[in-house]
């Protein structure tokens, strides 16, 4: 168990490593609200977002970058297209998506385009908090809009036939997050009770794990351990959610391997 | 005189309070500008934001949540049926809708789509600042784009006709903020001159109104309350615009009843 | 020489004291990453922002505003015709075009948008990083997706292609801006090394450059100036891309003459 822990703490802080010399091209179709938000936060780690979603330019796009991260927030039926064509072309260029199904759940729509997005991705990893994790795998959970009301351990269940279904690695973020992959799953408890009052935290979470699978890996811990460790950095200098969203992106930018390794809650 | 003042200030700390137990979800079609603003100012307060404009998830969004946010401040023609479609799902779910005119009185079609959406909604509140309303009354102010060169008593006749007209309650926000119902109007001095330099804080206290509606305060004056105190307080602690707007989101987090009645300036 | 730089420096605080007084309204059909930050820039400063891109407006818009500025940051093929209509109504209403052709090289969308919408305008300032400006010259530079790899003393010759060919003014902007004119080069060294962690930066230069030429200073050489001494006194205090981001805001709200002018690095 411990020699685990070891092994993960080293592909985390290797990974960090990696992604600040590559400064690896992310892809992001995102939504309108969270679209500034994950730009600087893959700027401020050490990666360099493109934002874009026009088909008149994703086949390009995508053959210089390194991963997509596909954000269902804001969709409507112009974006769905855009999204499931940016999927064949990462397909193509064989690159990793990264899901972010945002409200998945809360509406037919999200579900069915979530599914569709699944279905099509080659390489593919799932990041969603429990209500959204627990309704992507069709199981009835308590979600309340696009907020989960379900614990990240209620949706271990999902994780696992979701992971078996689609062949990805799946990522339950809340209080506890859960990394579910082939190889079993990790639980890291890092975080802040603060974080959830900022917005597009989640969306943040999955731009960054688009990012560190640019430079292989490709599990969502490394996102999951840096997101949780600066954010709980931040939490601890803010009065509130609007300093949290600005020490937040401090804390990436000045995230250390001691201070990385220091934190870390993993088991 | 004193006995209303001391009503409206039990109405407002009554209504935080039940809007933090309840954390109400408030579907918002905003603009592309202010939709982080609006998402982290119901959240920093402790409301639920949904951020949805596509016709095939607003009827149900609607179903389950308390109050539909109008905005159109970057609307075109593909927004507007959205957001029509919007306010008949608030119809049919008797909710409350909640009109931003931004920019009314800016461009014919600002206006003419101000007037359907207040036409068509049931249940109706509107928010602007006092160009817009006179504007929206159909009268000629002295708009600069979207910035109100009018003052808001010069919107009081307006904001009355288009009481009268709509059945519903206007908002008038500027240096001194009129709420103005079926039972007259009250005056709120707080705020701070440094709070126009903060893009979409008319469009925050719109987000904010939605918020309380969701939880059966129906006029605005609670929204407009919280956000001139939480205004004033991050303005007193800021340098300039930048760390106005974060500690704004400080402030609605940390917000507590004692410092509300302490600041309240109501006539 | 000597001469030339107070000549400049003149013509620097003497637009900024303008652009306070006449407060001037810009157009921005901006990218969804960086509109918040280019409106609460041009607040900050002391301009008056309108987002819009509807055609059924943008008649109305251009004719009482001073300037156009268009971002193809986040363009597809509904934006694309909107920017060059709003174009034509700045030809018609003889106000000035700032192009920022964000990621221009990056995709063959980008180049060929940005060129029409360059051929199309009549009053043209061009404001891009190195990468953009050859690419839009028509050379082979070394972008890496929206971020430049070339250094802007390499984008001189493109620059000048470029003024010589659309009769424009065009900003390099970089660890060195450069502003290219008819009556020759301005070079300016301020700045700071932070400034590309935070996104929008560039398209807030290009928003700022628009409100400038709505006031007469049609070079870009003002904004290049005042963001890059506001953005070093906001990096000086400032841990990371977070603070920056609304240090740089509080900077431009602060900002005097008489700073400028003692920070000012220009040759």
């Amino acid at each position: 168990m411990k020699k685990n822990i070891d092994s993960n703490i080293k592909t985390i802080v290797s990974a960090l490593k990696t992604l600040r010399e590559q400064k690896p091209l992310v892809v992001n179709i995102s939504n309108y609200v969270a679209m500034n938000n994950t730009a600087n936060a893959l700027l401020a780690l050490g990666a360099s977002p493109i934002m874009a979603h026009s088909r008149d330019e994703m086949a390009e796009m995508l053959s210089f970058s390194g991963a997509l991260v596909v954000n269902i927030g804001t969709l409507d039926s112009l974006w769905i297209p855009r999204m499931l064509f940016a999927v064949e072309q990462a397909n193509i260029h064989k690159k990793t998506v990264v899901l972010d199904p945002v409200g998945c759940g809360a509406s037919s729509l999200r579900t069915a385009t979530s599914w569709q997005i699944a279905e099509a991705a080659n390489k593919l990893i799932i990041r969603g908090n429990a209500s959204e994790i627990i309704a992507l795998a069709g199981e009835k959970g308590q979600s309340k809009g696009v907020d989960s009301l379900d614990s990240s351990e209620a949706a271990l269940g999902a994780a696992r036939y979701l992971r078996d279904t689609y062949q990805c690695a799946v990522v339950i973020s809340g209080a506890t997050d859960f990394i579910v992959t082939a190889g079993g799953q990790i639980q890291l408890n890092n975080g802040h009770a603060m974080m959830p009052y900022v917005t597009a935290m989640g969306c943040t979470l999955s731009a960054l794990t688009g990012a560190f699978a640019a430079v292989g890996e490709e599990t969502g811990l490394a996102a999951a351990a840096v997101l949780g460790v600066a954010g709980e950095i931040a939490a601890e200098q803010s009065k509130g959610p609007g300093s949290l969203q600005l020490n937040l992106l401090d804390a990436l930018y000045q995230l250390d391997e001691a201070t990385l390794i220091q934190r870390l809650k993993l088991s």
